[in-house]
């Protein structure tokens, strides 16, 4: 009980919501029932100017480790004792508290999930748990909240890497992130993409050097008591000889910062270490990487790196990199030499996913048991909508990764549980929501089929750990094998999640059950909803 | 030491630079040097669409806290030791580590503040730190990152309550919101004018109500198992008969949820109960709000409350309370009573400031003192840029409101520390970045002078802390003290943040000091810096 978390931050960081649903479950004999939720995202990221064609899948290391801990102990079962609803009676009663407290844990649950650091698109289910409906649907809240964040910061890591073509990218958002979230961001930028951060403590836990030189505040220092800029410049090489970085725009970076740095490098060269780089973080940044490249190249130091930080993205990057391709020739920089001295750091619009601030991702009831027991049948569930696009799919399924001759993947296919998604030819693959829209594949044209999830979490056993690095590869690996239309940063084609005919079938069905029942004759036209956009 | 925070929570929750220039001001004897930095934001958020006239400070509260507990203790200091630099050497020396083992924590800092819930401006010194110059440094990270991101929710916040004028709002975010930063988002978000928040753990830490209903999977569920909808809300009236809010809109909205409601809420009536609301989640708000209005007035429930959620902002909000105006009368609804029953859910728009992820705060580096002990004078230090609006305003100072006979917020004053800023008559206001920009007031036009920082935290003595009620009514005394033009949803004005002529006169005196100095002679045209926009 000694290291019990605090109340916000264990089984209690959920809405009201999913406890009283519980309460209400428990009630009606359905707490222990199976039930099956689906998380998955409904659109990739849309950042206004540019798009994301895919996202890069993170947050379930940070799931799993919430889940392993989380539970009902003494002080949860307290607040909840200590609830009144409007009448002045407790809210929750001794019935419910005695069942939370024997059954009010995670580890009667069954996670699947696609691992961390893959490519997914919108529509797959990403992720599904099984076990009793009260656990499995208070879970609903810190799923959705561990699971979107950081997808959403992989993604734009991702996207950040890809416009870096290659040069390091270090995150430095913590500063303007969002409190206690650039934590799990930290770590969900380095799965997607990014080399280091300069967030120590988390740099710590995964095993990581924490990367960092010095700020403005040091140059003002020893421009206030010791001299100036350069005397600043000098105590730093002194501190750090082989690992010098310096910020050279406090005062001016051509005029003061750039020339101030080369007199220190030499002075550090003299004493037989290498200069590592310099820092611009302000300004045209194309044009000064120019000319501090140029002078650096000038006074020898043609190696030295060059770190570029201020509200970067990967369309800053982008442009960036443009301009230096049109701009160094004419001021007889080797273009190619310059982009490959560069190092980016990037802050705020990664750890905020500038301009697309949350991801869509959603946790839907899709079956149910249709009594007690493992051994019973699976009763899909649906929710219906005015809008197609949020209707999900039913029942158990599997997911499907299917690459073409070229080693490409082609399409995600969500299948039966018990289906081969190759078993037909040709196959017939339906839209996720659009009536009548298909698309047919022949068989021949299917190098491979990979089962994209497996089980990370289940009752009475542990749970898998990837290393960070296991992840990066998976995601190269993934980016690999994704079509460059797909992949492009601005404008990208749709990736295709499609349902076999069976799930197709399936899915209709219900609608059609569900649309059949349950309502009343209607009162008028005027009581028709609205159709919205 | 067995209530250690993990190391991601702990002193190292920073960047990596703040430790290597701490290691350095150790080596220069300047460790323990006192200084002062600044905490300020420079622009208010812009949406986009729509602007904030102001902001609504918070997450004070969590800094002190952080502030109290953060030091670096065992395993702080063994995980700096084990960092190696790139020759191989450790990078923090033993003489440094043995200062933070005795040094290193925040207790011999002073902080005056704004107290959370107040209306700030940008340029105004919100929150102003004094005390060891290593220990400021490493502070700055954890600073920025505990003020910014509440400060931008509430006063987003801020901004939807005035929309929905006088209706409650409720805080629904987590499942969207950044990681663990929902937390510290939810007490923003009720410092800022959200009534209650869905955050189970965060309700009870503050002694709030939680505050939810039930979700679209307990209707699936009873749809699947035990007959649809109607005994869904069946079964949700028998178990919270005196607090009954029914989302209707599972099937179709006006075709089967409302008429099901009705016909539940007939039947609490008959067991001795009254019904409490109706949740909206899709659709044109709108219009559907008209209609349910229309159906439970004709039924004898006008008392329900309609609470509306999906996607909403101050803007959206405002949208639906105009639309309702024009179209009410249309079906026979009294547009104000219909206003006066509705109740907002918001939650990914207020979480993640939509259109506006970050807020620019910054902590400068604006004075340090010439020599060891607290009697020496303080030396002003100043950081130049391309950019005015990047030059903080360097030296002690005190920060002001000024109110004119109204009793309304005219011009926020920056003045010297020891400065009366209605000693002159009449005063002269200068604008805190454009040159020659003055603004002059007559004595007599300022009712009130009112300092605006108090000292919240200092060495020996603990820190207040403010009830949240307490911070909530200071927002709301700050805005009825606002003018209408600033405080407005779209282009609102610009409010004033000024200096007098001392503080004025010694930013200039240190810019001219500075770009005197340091600067080694230009070495051509083509080696001066591009300016920026």
């Amino acid at each position: 009980m000694d290291d019990a978390p605090p109340l916000t931050e264990g089984v209690l960081f959920t809405d009201q919501y999913q406890l009283t649903m519980a309460q209400l479950y428990f009630r009606h004999g359905l707490a222990g029932r199976d039930a099956q939720f689906d998380y998955f995202h409904r659109t990739n990221p849309d950042y206004g100017t540019h798009q994301a064609g895919y996202c890069i899948t993170a947050g379930l290391g940070g799931l799993l480790d919430w889940m392993s801990e989380a539970r009902f102990g003494p002080a949860e079962l307290d607040a909840l004792a200590a609830q009144r609803g409007a009448s002045g009676a407790r809210r929750f009663d001794d019935g419910f508290l005695a069942w939370l407290s024997e059954h009010g844990h995670f580890r009667d649950l069954r996670v699947a999930a696609v691992p961390e650091g893959r490519v997914v698109h919108p529509h797959l289910p990403v992720l599904t748990v099984q076990g009793p409906l009260a656990m499995a649907q208070i879970l609903e809240t810190s799923l959705l909240n561990h699971m979107n964040y950081p997808t959403l910061v992989a993604t734009k890591a991702s996207r950040i890497a890809d416009s870096a073509r290659g040069s390091a990218v270090l995150e430095f958002g913590m500063r303007r992130g969002p409190g206690w979230g650039v934590n799990s961001a930290a770590r969900a930028a380095l799965i997607g993409g990014c080399n280091f951060t300069s967030n120590v403590g988390m740099s710590h836990e995964l095993g990581l050097d924490p990367k960092g030189t010095h700020a403005h505040s040091l140059v003002q220092v020893f421009i206030a008591l010791r001299g100036g800029e350069l005397e600043a410049f000098r105590a730093y090489a002194e501190a750090y000889p082989d690992e010098c970085v310096l910020l050279v725009d406090t005062i001016d970076t051509l005029g003061s910062g750039v020339p101030n740095a080369l007199t220190v490098f030499a002075e550090l060269r003299a004493a037989g270490h290498e200069p590592r780089g310099i820092r611009l973080d302000s300004g045209d940044l194309a044009f000064l990487s120019i000319q501090a490249a140029r002078a650096l190249d000038a006074a020898g130091f043609p190696d030295v790196s060059i770190v570029l930080s201020n509200d970067l993205d990967e369309l800053a990057i982008w442009q960036i990199l443009s301009q230096i391709d049109q701009e160094a020739p004419r001021y007889g920089v080797d273009a190619a030499a310059l982009r490959a001295r560069l190092t980016y750091g990037v802050g705020t619009n990664l750890i905020t996913s500038a301009g697309h601030a949350a991801l869509d991702g959603v946790y839907k009831l899709v079956a149910v048991r249709s009594a007690d027991g493992s051994g019973t049948p699976w009763t899909p569930a649906i929710k219906l909508s005015e809008n197609p696009v949020k209707i999900p799919i039913p029942g158990e399924k599997s997911i499907w990764r299917l690459y073409d001759a070229r080693g490409m993947a082609t399409v995600d296919v969500v299948a039966g549980v018990d289906e081969d998604p190759l078993a037909a030819d040709p196959l017939v693959l339906h839209h996720p929501y659009r009536p009548g829209v298909r698309r047919v594949l022949r068989r021949d044209d299917i190098a491979e089929a990979e089962r994209l999830a497996a089980l990370v979490y289940s009752p009475g056993s542990g749970r898998a750990t990837d290393p960070l690095a296991v992840m990066r590869d998976r995601r190269r690996a993934d980016l690999d094998r994704l079509d460059p239309g797909v992949r492009r940063l601005v404008n990208p084609h749709v990736y295709h999640v499609s349902l076999t005919t069976e799930v197709k079938a399936n899915q209709q069905r219900l609608i059609d059950e569900v649309t059949g029942i349950d309502r009343p004759p209607a009162a008028g036209g005027a009581h028709r909803d609205r159709p919205q956009g």
